[in-house]
């Protein structure tokens, strides 16, 4: 099974780039890392039925495989050069390979990635992706310089990924009223769970501006709570202020919207941590390439994140739902 | 789970090297490839029941994760200097972590590769490792540089990881006898199945010497196929030539034996290819570092591999035995 899957992914995959001397077809693939570059490299894998339900396409699948990896490369300031995938299937499907390559391909060529190498075996459905980016020396952005006195920002809005899901679930309380909601709000919902967007131009253009950064892929306060912990501080955060797309606004009452903003998966956002000085310049060169930005909250003395409401008292999600307190 | 277990792992890996500018615990490993070289690049997953049986203890099975990934590496000639690790387990067991850990540390330890990012997530057990090496710009060993006339050697020993397969099957046909057989004849054989030994000073010692090599993971035949392949040349192997242990002469005839060496794999030794004027340079490198190389073949015009008897017919592999041809 394996050279032949192989060929269907190469074929589709047809981004090519000088620094890659040998691709797919050696023990190895042979590449060139431009000089005076560190190189970024991450691994993330999915899991059938743990991070996408059984049902999503193949073609979504293999988008989301690939980005959810470039989003790790965006919330170093990374830019993106060379994927390797490591395809786990149950059968040899031509056409779910086929369908999967398509999708991994299309992304990786808005980012001009090149697929290098691989591996196709036989198992229960994994999907395992590793990409590789070029910053200059010493630039990367990391989760350990944020520093009390910064302001916290996100991009783009928070909460559509884990709404998506939501309109998915035939189990959902509010499972029929979710399935009659307007077909655009759905869908718009629904595009963020399986084709998310990773902020690479973002993460580059925020190189020299953000004391820390990291992509929002757990939940915002799960990682945030990354950067508070390896860098030593606290954060607080405004409920009020944490962005909110029109679906989710149509479809979701104010609480409700909370758990997904603040404990939703998959927005592949970037939160991230700035100087006050550096404010004006993160807004103007966010606009410049299209993204917006969200002043969220600040970085304190002290550890751990805290979600305040708007009349100051801290916000605690227990047991499904807010709880005030303070 | 996740962050538990990857701080079981990364306090068991424990070689640091200065080339890592920022490890396990961002978004992205930070690395800063070494000026003048190229970087080899290679993905092998491990899923149970196929590439292990789901039996084989979770040191060995650390072990070998990154072993055969290094084999990779060593067919390219280049030196291991990175690893990630894509580690999804169907529960998070601390001590079947701990001990897998331990293994891919020790051998991580022998080749000072630094583990350097990974990811741990929940599913039937699959094991996906991504490793680093260096070789020195345009130097890298390929599949495709074989040409008519070059000899074609194989190191050390080829059969034993198969057999040590076939000593561990109970629904084996000879399995009473070979349960029965000498504990450390036994042991020898099980041993290269669980902890193949990647041939990385022998791949180093290629580099200017050899025409093409891969390692021998798929089996000798399977895997100079590739050779001959790529190089668009054919191969004649002879079957009294391919290297035996002593371990399995001792427990398997000769046409068993030849099934075993010819079509058997995990061997993870090198096959290469070599110029006629090269041949003492090769065998006295690889003396040097105490690798064993022997001459089993010669590539000629033509495509494909082919073996043959001391009689000069040719042996053809057919429904479990060998059969005679010209």
């Amino acid at each position: 099974m394996e050279f032949d899957l192989i060929e269907v992914i190469r074929s589709r995959c047809s981004v090519s780039r000088a620094d890659v001397r040998l691709g797919i077809g050696d023990d190895a693939a042979v590449l060139s890392p431009p000089a005076g570059h560190d190189l970024a490299v991450s691994t993330d894998t999915l899991v059938a039925g743990i991070h996408f339900p059984f049902a999503v396409s193949a073609r979504d699948l293999g988008w989301k495989a690939l980005a959810v990896n470039l989003s790790d490369l965006a919330a170093m300031g990374a830019t993106p050069a060379w994927a390797l995938l490591a395809l786990t299937l149950p059968d040899a499907s031509r056409d779910f390979v086929a369908a999967f390559a398509d999708g991994f391909a299309e992304l990786a060529a808005q980012h001009g990635v090149a697929l290098v190498g691989g591996d196709t075996t036989r198992g229960p459905l994994n999907v395992g992706v590793t990409v590789h980016g070029f910053i200059a020396s010493g630039r990367a952005l990391r989760r350990d310089g944020a520093r009390p006195g910064d302001l916290v920002f996100v991009t783009g809005t928070l909460g559509d990924a884990a709404a998506g899901l939501r309109c998915l679930d035939r189990a959902d309380a509010r499972a029929p009223e979710l399935f009659n909601a307007p077909a655009d709000t759905r869908e718009a919902l629904v595009a963020r769970l399986n084709r998310p967007l990773p902020r690479v131009s973002a993460g580059a253009a925020l190189r020299d501006l953000a004391s820390a950064c990291i992509d929002v892929s757990d939940g915002l306060l799960a990682d945030l709570g990354h950067i508070a912990e390896r860098s030593g501080v606290g954060i607080e955060l405004d409920a009020e202020a944490l962005p909110s797309s029109s679906a989710l606004l149509a479809l979701f009452e104010r609480d409700e919207r909370l758990v997904l903003q603040a404990a939703g998966g998959d927005d592949y956002e970037l939160a991230f941590c700035a100087a006050p000085a550096r404010a004006t310049e993160v807004q103007r060169d966010l606009a410049r390439i299209g993204c917006g930005a969200t002043r969220i909250g600040r970085v304190v003395e002290g550890e751990r994140v805290r979600l305040f409401d708007r009349d100051g008292s801290e916000l605690v999600f227990e047991r499904g739902g807010w709880n005030h307190f303070g």
